[in-house]
């Protein structure tokens, strides 16, 4: 996201030690007691996490963004919501913020496509990240990947093909039906009033 | 391919056995010796076939269509090529012709869609078809499979995925930017005219 630094974001995200966890390594295998766990990675201002958590109160979700500045419009975005919580990290730290099997879902949506070679490995499904998914994701866990970018989308169908995962629900153009249950990001409903074509995909560890 | 019978077209096939073996079956695990053998399934009139034998002296190339009339224009086409055979069949027989292993490649292009559910074993990407050709490609086989139907593509990657083949080479568009290697089959050829976009993608056996 192409966004100025906001001032007092930091604040902002410091006020709600309740929806931000300072020290969000400390709750490592424990985000959700007996209920199952979504994480989004990259989640912007958090229009489609806040409400998932809506929709689906049994649900803990996770909002993970790097930015201080979108994340502070997330986090002020968040109402009551008991189910909603952000980590203020990189993807790369996954492993740090995420027990072995602790995660049932992972979305990824309009992460940046980094579309030159040599920026290969800061795509989100770099075959990197894609093994740290394997660690953390349940046996039957999956990667839900909504992209507006046609690059990005074969990348990172091969790239999740090669390194073991299946496919489902496999859609070229999710808006030409879009499915009920669809719930839009921040992104998707730029693209979407743009008339822009939306790709879809989930990843699942096989059996 | 809605066509109508062509009178004599039996006795096409039948005048031309060094191409049309009228025994194809005996030929099983002998079609080519110490040569890659590539077969197209469904191959239709064998624009293809036979340009790519051209192209490809040393691979054995070997053409698969049920309907004779359609057949009988692939072997009038064919020249002086000796690495060019075609079966009149089924390939739901497909292992009473190839042996275990045999085959090195098997090219799909743009057959029958089949768009009702009712169909969908017809679909030659069907599971039942996917799992007869893991058992005549060779370890590290491919299937190479273009078509320009977008529910047959999806459909066809999600079946090879969750079936357990890899995929690679996966394109969108394949005529935005047409591979200098790329060989235009019959049907390919009307839709690129129609400005039709034509999906492609490679799905393989891992190691
Ligand atoms: C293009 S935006 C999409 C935002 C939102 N998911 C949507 O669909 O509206 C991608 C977001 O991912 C964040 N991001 C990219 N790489 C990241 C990483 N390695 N760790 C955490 N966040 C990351 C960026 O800061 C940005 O806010
Ligand atoms: C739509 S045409 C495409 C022809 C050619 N491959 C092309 O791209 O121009 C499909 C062909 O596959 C043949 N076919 C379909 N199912 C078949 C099967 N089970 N066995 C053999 N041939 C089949 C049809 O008879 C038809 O000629």
């Amino acid at each position: 996201m192409r966004l100025r630094k906001r001032p007092g974001a930091l604040d902002v995200l410091r006020e709600r030690p309740d929806i931000v966890p300072q020290k969000p390594e400390q709750l490592r295998g424990q985000w959700a007691v007996n209920q199952p766990l979504h994480v989004e990675l990259g989640t912007g201002k958090g229009r489609f996490l806040t409400m998932m958590a809506e929709k689906y109160p049994s649900i803990v979700f996770i909002g993970m963004e790097k930015m201080e500045s979108v994340l502070s419009y997330a986090v002020e975005r968040t109402g009551r919501e008991d189910n909603v919580r952000f980590i203020h990290g990189d993807v790369a730290d996954l492993q740090g913020y995420f027990a072995n099997g602790e995660v049932n879902r992972i979305y990824l949506n309009f992460t940046d496509p980094w579309p030159k070679n040599r920026h290969e490995k800061r795509r989100l499904t770099y075959p990197g990240f894609l093994n740290l998914y394997k660690e953390i994701l349940s046996p039957r866990g999956a990667i839900h990947l909504k992209t507006d970018n046609e690059d990005f989308f074969t990348y990172s169908v091969e790239q999740f093909s090669q390194t073991g995962y299946h496919l489902n629900n496999f859609t070229l153009d999710l808006h030409a039906d879009e499915p009920e249950e669809n719930v839009r990001t921040e992104y998707e409903q730029k693209f979407v009033e743009r008339k822009q074509r939306i790709f879809r995909v989930e990843a699942y560890l096989p059996g």
